[in-house]
């Protein structure tokens, strides 16, 4: 079945019959707005969106589409050390899309809200002409006020990144996992100076750490952790890699470490390098830019 | 300049330098997400889009596309009885896009987060293949926890429109002004059961508002109040119309009808019909559907 056949008031009530709730939310899907209770002081607000033919193919499986669409958002979220708590799906697509298509776009989506405890609110959906659009907002909090934001390096911070890099493209693009439990466990546990999560590739995402920072960088090439069968390039510029990277003075080296393989014994970190005084960093290539020709 | 002569981080950095914070944003655009502190204990939450060749011909000013962009999800809060606080921005548009449209949109996009003291905080700008994109998230508040959603109306409640319908299509589906003030002081002031924003024509919406209800609803089509020019017809279908249709219980209407004309002396405010019990409702016609053929 077709959705122009199906009419939109019908697909949005069958679309949003089965979203997660929890307690917080006063009013889900279905009204002008969704009306949820706040927790702590602090809000964390991320939207992201991923589009047919240039986030994904026509081809991919839609569950993974959807995965991939809220985890973009759930990883910005993880990235500041925050806990997602609230999802708002924007999609687009054209009237004569196959309802079980839309239907498994949906499953990824809860998916992955229920695997982050994530409340599904909201959102809209509209006709496209082209390309499917898919937009999601997450909202989170912080516990304590604490957060990593990407300007606060400092000169000698040692420079980690969980997990391995580069060839993303062979699915990893699509199915990844945000960390979110690792990044809380880092800003609650350590003096975490600077955090993002690695989207266009570490050649592009480390210098946007280093000039928020106002600091310059130097990456060990030799101990950049990669996928098996990527090349050092690979690794620097393939991008949508939705690992973390960050920045810690050299004293919480040692308790990193240690604490961290008791804790995630499954995840690898690295130490790839440290953050130095302003001034020409190293070169390490071009990452992802969205305009690029 | 064209966005690929550019490039994106260079982009991103000219379209937030002059965004609207206020003291309660902690973080704007430029990290991984925004950090904003929260007000009140309830939060609206609300996504919405606009497409190439779906909400906007081509060659519509880009300042209108970005004020409509953001207003439609402001009209969402407004229907609330919500204030709007902070927005988030997702576009995605084709690489070889001239810097100088982009620039206006967001103008457009500025201007009305000035003139509704919102926040844009940040978001995602992305490359299209084909259609511009353009999803605004906006976040709200509600004074007292009190708000309005479209499903607490009653049989006997009064049915009010605010301002004038149908004709949107001749400039004012850009331009609209969203009824934020008037929803406020309609919310504080009487019981409103049910509210909501006419998006999609009052032939789509009113049955939508009686539905959640769990009631049906009387229209007398001689008191409608039509722009200039518009047929019955054009007044219950063209859609766009983002004024404001709620249901006040009968006791209300003299108190509400004298307090309006003081209040908010320019708007027309037109009682229109009721909620009667649930049954066979009048049929006023069919509005917009998104998947409609």
């Amino acid at each position: 079945m077709k959705l122009d056949e199906l009419g939109e008031d019908a697909v949005v009530a069958q679309l949003t019959r089965s979203l997660r709730l929890d307690s917080r939310v006063r009013l889900g899907a279905g009204d002008d707005c969704a009306v949820v209770e706040t927790t702590g002081d602090l809000q964390l607000l991320k939207s992201d969106c991923i589009i047919e033919g240039i986030h994904f193919l026509p081809d991919a499986d839609p569950k993974w589409i959807g995965w991939k669409a809220i985890c973009r958002s759930i990883s910005d979220i993880a990235a500041m050390g925050g806990t997602p708590l609230d999802a708002l799906v924007t999609l687009a697509v054209r009237p004569d899309t196959e309802f079980t298509w839309l239907k498994r776009v949906y499953l990824g989506l809860q998916t992955a809200a229920k695997s982050y405890a994530v409340n599904v609110v909201g959102g809209e959906t509209a006709k496209s002409p082209g390309p499917v659009f898919l937009s999601v907002t997450v909202t989170g909090t912080v516990a304590g006020g604490r957060y990593a934001s990407r300007s606060g390096g400092q000169k000698d911070d040692l420079l980690y990144v969980t997990g391995k890099l580069g060839g993303s493209i062979a699915g990893r693009h699509l199915r990844f996992r945000p960390r979110v439990a690792e990044a809380r466990w880092l800003v609650q546990q350590f003096p975490v100076h600077a955090m993002m999560d690695l989207s266009d590739g570490l050649a592009s995402d480390l210098p946007r750490l280093a000039r928020a920072s106002r600091v310059g960088f130097e990456v060990d090439l030799a101990t950049l952790p990669l996928h098996q069968g990527c090349s050092l390039e690979n690794g620097l510029q393939d991008g949508e890699d939705y690992e973390l990277l960050f920045a810690v003075p050299p004293g919480a080296k040692r308790k990193l470490e240690a604490g961290w393989r008791t804790t995630f014994p499954k995840l690898r970190l690295t130490g790839i390098g440290r953050l130095v005084e302003n001034g020409p960093s190293q070169f390490i290539g071009k990452g992802y830019d969205h305009f690029a020709r």
